[in-house]
């Protein structure tokens, strides 16, 4: 204890200075958050869901390092490069925290050739964001990729994607949602025929991005107050983006006069049509929209891009509903691959990031409303004594339920009351007690008992783990 | 494509300044590496016989950020301290990479005002140490921790890690192990009795960690001509750390004249002969030796230590034998969440590692050198067709498969060739076929063959799902 005292004391006199009163500060690093045994019960229910999914549909798994080289992320990210956390310079590589798993993926890829396959990676990612916690906005925080990679037939890969992010949320019962899809190089002629210069196409694109935070007027006023756009070219914009639909609104726009005449607008509407042929065939398109709003913020896509969204639901008995964005998103990138190849070879690639934080907070919310109650352990048997003394035939009888793979604990006491064995399993939803008694040692069978119910039977030592499992299992 | 190549032309000017020849490096920062999935499908063995452990002895699971407030880690890891990742000062807090599992799960413990949890964490950790990859050594692992926070009667919770080492190194059939025990009052004593000063025992007992990369001669001459301790002192303890053995070598020391008379010692002793009893009745003395020789590097052992070796197997096979040190180890540690507390409250706490990175070195070696072929899918069935213009029927028959919970993949081609499809499978393990063939539609039934046997059978469609989970379940 001396020596502790003496280790504190000094400790408090390397932070505190002149008058050893420096305030530690106890916290995790802004926008970060520790995860407790019953957060976690629920996010391993959500990872569950998701893996199960991703492997239904014959996904592998990789990882890759939390850090790569600086100049791996360097031009990726467009605006949001400043987002990136940096590693200091200590000597050696400049390295920086991952903000994704997309360009990872890509630089996995090109370096060990690979021109085909379909993978799985969920992971921790980093963003020096301004966090908004309590809508599950994070500066660390998980995201579940899943992406098929190679040169494939128009739009099959595409519309799995599709498929994988519509059977995840269903399974999570999140209540409704819809998915919106649209298509980089639908976009890209849409600029084209509304007057919008080559050169502005990207800046353009961030600006419709918006519009699912901001109303049409204010994003407006940006693309021509800030960044220089014609009025007419805006207002023109104006009317594509309020357009949104299925089948039949791809129809109207390839007969469209001018778009259909515009090559890159014309591929991207005849590959969403394929997309949507095969959406029918998957039975899906009721929560599909073709939404000519959707932008999303990254460089690096392609060609089709989407974003799923939750609808609020009208009778949510939640008083203050978690205000949520998009719950998952992606697209094809057919580029990124290609960056990191020395000899520019590209290697197409689509695939979807499911928003994991948000759906987080909204089962934690939904937990938190009901009264639930999540158990944070499986232990399916206390083993526990009637009288004093018996602390070596408890550590004799769980050593052997141990060895024959039952879930068990006992309580860390010589002799502890059964009151109190049986309080810790009422508290930790353990179902059954085995409980070890001087009488029950000398005919050889241990009391066990359920909790639940309070019934108490004898059983033969030798039938105790067939006896647990049976009354475990289900 | 123009575009593609005008934005790789722009981002190898931004890189290459006057030539654009300059040479981007595809790699891994030093020291990481990508797991591929045959990697990740051994390594998910691992992980699930280790937390299959854990829970079987009723831990709970946290999380915890990958950085923490640099002045959390500070003081904490003695000389290695030097190894800490530190992140950029990009305004805001200074943040370092995590160390290990202890130090944020202490911290976790003090900020939360829990004094009572028995709780895994399998998470990443840093050092920027000098990486020795063949060996298993990385600047980025694995741990895979279990720890016991609470006032409990002795040695109740340090017989349970022990067993879990046991248990864990016997699943995974590593060959024989030996798991050293000692503790760092009876290092304390046994360094008083042999002379040292007080103010030498955290340097020396560095320098008797060393025993297990040098041989003694080397460690005394450390000792003496480094650290400044009388030639008698290093010999004393010579003879000390040649001492190793079970409840008989702890009962001889408990009869020595000069370390009986030490209060330190005797406590450490009188505990060490309990645990002994503890793991008798557990059955695992066998693999358990009391050995003095034993120290652990870390500052803030309290109590009991320990550490798990594999014993170099005679029949080895295997020509150039991975070449591992210690596979777990841990004690206990008394004062670290008092460290954090801000009035000092102590939390004792005793816990195991899992060194997961060089049990995967050796199983990964272990499967190379053997024929075994690793599956890194689940796939069930591969949807195929034996005719032409058969994707829609194809697409219409995964999406029932996939929705009745069957894992299922189909081949990204309009008309992929039958041989083709079959070879996919024999690739990669996926057991089952469904063949689409026109006839087939006529007549309602799908052809399954079995890929190993090449047997085929008519299965009608509303039998399928039912069929396919009866012939690959198990």
């Amino acid at each position: 204890i001396a020596k502790e005292v003496a280790k504190l004391l000094e400790m408090k006199a390397q932070l505190g200075g002149d008058e050893g009163k420096h305030k530690f500060v106890l916290k995790t690093p802004k926008g970060t958050r520790d995860y407790s045994p019953k957060q976690m019960a629920i996010r391993e229910r959500v990872f569950n869901a998701i893996i199960t999914c991703f492997k239904r549909h014959g996904a592998e798994v990789i990882d890759t390092p939390v850090f790569e080289l600086k100049e791996t992320l360097t031009g990726k990210y467009g605006e949001d490069s400043k987002l990136i956390y940096d590693l200091k310079d200590q000597g050696g590589e400049l390295l920086s925290l991952r903000y994704d798993l997309t360009v990872p993926f890509a630089r996995y890829l090109a370096m060990n050739k690979i021109t085909n396959i379909k993978r799985y990676h969920i992971a921790k990612v980093y963003r020096r964001d301004n966090p908004a916690m309590t809508r599950g906005r994070y500066r660390e925080f998980y995201q579940c990729d899943f992406d098929i990679a190679g040169q494939f037939d128009p739009m099959i890969p595409d519309a799995e994607c599709l498929k994988i992010v519509h059977e995840i949320l269903s399974d999570l019962q999140l209540g409704d949602f819809l998915i919106k899809v649209n298509d980089r190089r639908i976009l890209d002629g849409m600029f084209a025929v509304c007057g919008v210069p080559d050169s502005k196409f990207r800046t353009i694109c961030s600006s419709v991005d918006k519009l699912d935070k901001m109303p049409w007027e204010e994003v407006k006023s940006e693309m021509v107050g800030e960044k220089g756009l014609s009025l007419e070219a805006a207002d023109h914009i104006g009317e594509f983006v309020q357009l949104h639909g299925g089948l039949d609104l791809i129809e109207q726009l390839l007969q469209d006069p001018k778009l259909s005449q515009n090559k890159l607008a014309k591929e991207g509407l005849g590959d969403m049509k394929l997309l949507f042929e095969y959406l029918t065939l998957f039975g899906i398109t009721g929560q599909i929209s073709f939404d000519l709003s959707l932008a999303r913020g990254l460089d690096y896509y392609t060609g089709v891009i989407f974003e799923a969204v939750l609808l609020q639901q009208e009778n949510d008995h939640v008083e203050e509903p978690v205000s949520v964005g998009s719950v998952a998103g992606g697209g094809r990138y057919d580029g990124l691959v290609g960056m990191f190849d020395p000899k520019g070879r590209k290697v197409p690639c689509v695939g979807v990031s499911i928003g994991i934080e948000r759906i987080f907070s909204i089962l934690e919310q939904r937990v938190e409303a009901s009264e639930e109650k999540i158990r944070t352990t499986e232990t399916q048997v206390l083993v526990a004594s009637a009288q004093k003394k018996l602390l070596e035939e408890r550590l004799k009888l769980i050593s052997e339920l141990w060895n024959a793979g039952i879930k068990a604990e006992v309580l860390y006491k010589k002799n502890p009351k059964l009151l109190n064995q049986l309080q810790y399993c009422e508290d930790t939803g353990i179902p059954l007690v085995a409980i070890v008694g001087e009488q029950e040692l000398k005919d050889g069978v241990i009391k066990l008992r359920v909790v639940a119910t309070r019934e108490e039977v004898n059983v033969r030592r030798e039938n105790l783990v067939e006896e647990i499992r049976m009354r475990t299992s289900q």
